[in-house]
């Protein structure tokens, strides 16, 4: 095994997924403990520790590409909590969907902001984010 | 006719996309002058003027999304372009396609990058982006 | 804010969506009221208000859209109601979908009409759709 | 071979498709004739000859799906003649289109009337459609 | 009816997708049987009994469609059962569910392999699949 | 720089894909070579490398993903000459698409088809795969 990309992947990993993100690589263990290595090795130990980015940039992209996506609700979920957790605002967040209107069309924001309403109120968090 | 609304969309559509969105109009002229309409007014009116997120950020957004969907490579022409004209280097359009990697594997990608190597190329931009 | 827009769209709304409609723009009221705002104007004030299509037309292209995209089951089911609501016969939304399955493949058809068989059910409907 | 399907099939696909339709056909001789067999006994010949949606109806739905899945913009060519072979005014096609932007956004909408711009423009079709 | 088509259909149903596959027709008698008929006789009657692949690879190639397509969560639970019935491991299941990472991305996979471990645990199949 | 996996990676990119994949490699020099050394580690070294599947096996999937994922036809060309690289016949490929119908639908099989064609043209290949 490469213990450096697995450690920084995993560094990674637990201070933006945090215990989310923890618990997507357990429910792996028993099923395919490889996946959840080369999420932790290449996702968060290549890419995520890369230069030229900030983490709450990472983080907008990512939540950004599986809003487009569509059907991927549960990754959703731990990202927008992994974007709360490196301190993008809820509001960026909500404001992050919306450009994607234009782009996606209506019902994948919607679903977006669905996923992200469950979240922010899981952590009780309370939004101000009407432009007018 | 909303004016203000098509006049505020006018005045982002020129700063970001530039000659390159005045284009895309252009060519809806004589097939569907609306729909030039509605990307004007609601669009660059309505979304991109919302507060909340920088130009910057809604760009990256932008051909986020793109890349995701798959298949809309010469509106990715038209935003890495975009990018461009809003000040994103092209190191930092490099960064964020490969942020995509693990969300949209490695095709969506390719593709993408393609596209910035030629608009690129045009525009005779010269990049160091490699992290190694 | 454009009230004429918001007016002629709440009106859509009701006509089309009904409930439904009206549950959906509720349900964003606390995290993304603009949101509904953009579907009240947009979707439902300057698309659904334009000429050249029957109200009836416009909701076999949204459901078609909707089945074809994929993973916009809660959208499915809010213009499955307005596919009723503007009087598309059961009959008529099933074979809309049957329609589709040279174009998408028989799972997302599949994933369609599990939706309107619940639409159905709810709403008491019996159809008699075979073509044998 | 099951002749009726099949001669059901090449009816259909003669009346809708024409030329067009004849050209895919036979492109596929060389390398999968089962593949155009397919096409014309269970798409042409199967789904297009039931009852319940006309030719119409159906063609709408067609190039609806064929917008939404997006990369298909040679089976748009197709069916873009084939919907103005079956009496769908020019104008009629563009409204279609403009329906999906709320459920797919601008880009595949743009798309696809790029596509219908170069068919129109071949048969020598002027339109006349803005609802403004 | 074509007595041949679906009879050869319903047998190789039967074989690969047993009470599953049962499950889904039935489940389509009240709405639309035609439908139910279709998925006998073209994709389980045409299709499946073709020459030139085993049903294994036959399978492989369905489940890898059903994960790259998205959104098709209960398919793929019928072909993951489809998948073993032909007597594919559980871990060559999971091995190409991993192939696909560098093309769909992690999130699709992981979707995927969710649902074979559903799968999986319902049949009381245990899985020895690390490579290292 | 982890030279072992690179390497690996770089005699499986070698001997799957040939002078097309060292081409994709080549493209990226000047402007994300890191992309090229991900596409060799990740996808070449750690994924093709595994145990569980054949190469021929793991050709076969991946043309199957990037058939449905759609809108991958550079990366599609490239993994069918792959595919015969590692002996599949062209019969094979094709059967490999006809499987994909009842999933996809017909356009994005006719999109791979038209891919396939070009490339066994090019190879001089000449298939006999009517199953009738």
């Amino acid at each position: 095994m490469n213990t450096k990309r697995y450690d920084i992947g995993r560094q990674n990993l637990d201070k933006i997924d945090g215990a989310c993100g923890e618990k997507v690589i357990k429910s792996l263990e028993d099923i395919s403990p490889d996946l959840g290595k080369y999420i932790i090795e290449f996702a968060f130990g290549d890419i995520y520790s890369r230069k030229g980015l900030s983490l709450q940039e990472r983080e907008m992209i990512t939540i950004t590409s599986l809003l487009t996506a569509g059907g991927c609700e549960s990754q959703l979920e731990v990202h927008i909590n992994g974007a709360l957790n490196v301190k993008i605002s809820p509001a960026k967040i909500v404001e992050t969907f919306l450009q994607c209107i234009p782009y996606t069309g209506f019902p994948k924001v919607l679903n977006a902001i669905n996923v992200a309403k469950k979240v922010f109120h899981e952590r009780k968090l309370v939004i101000e984010n009407s432009n007018f």
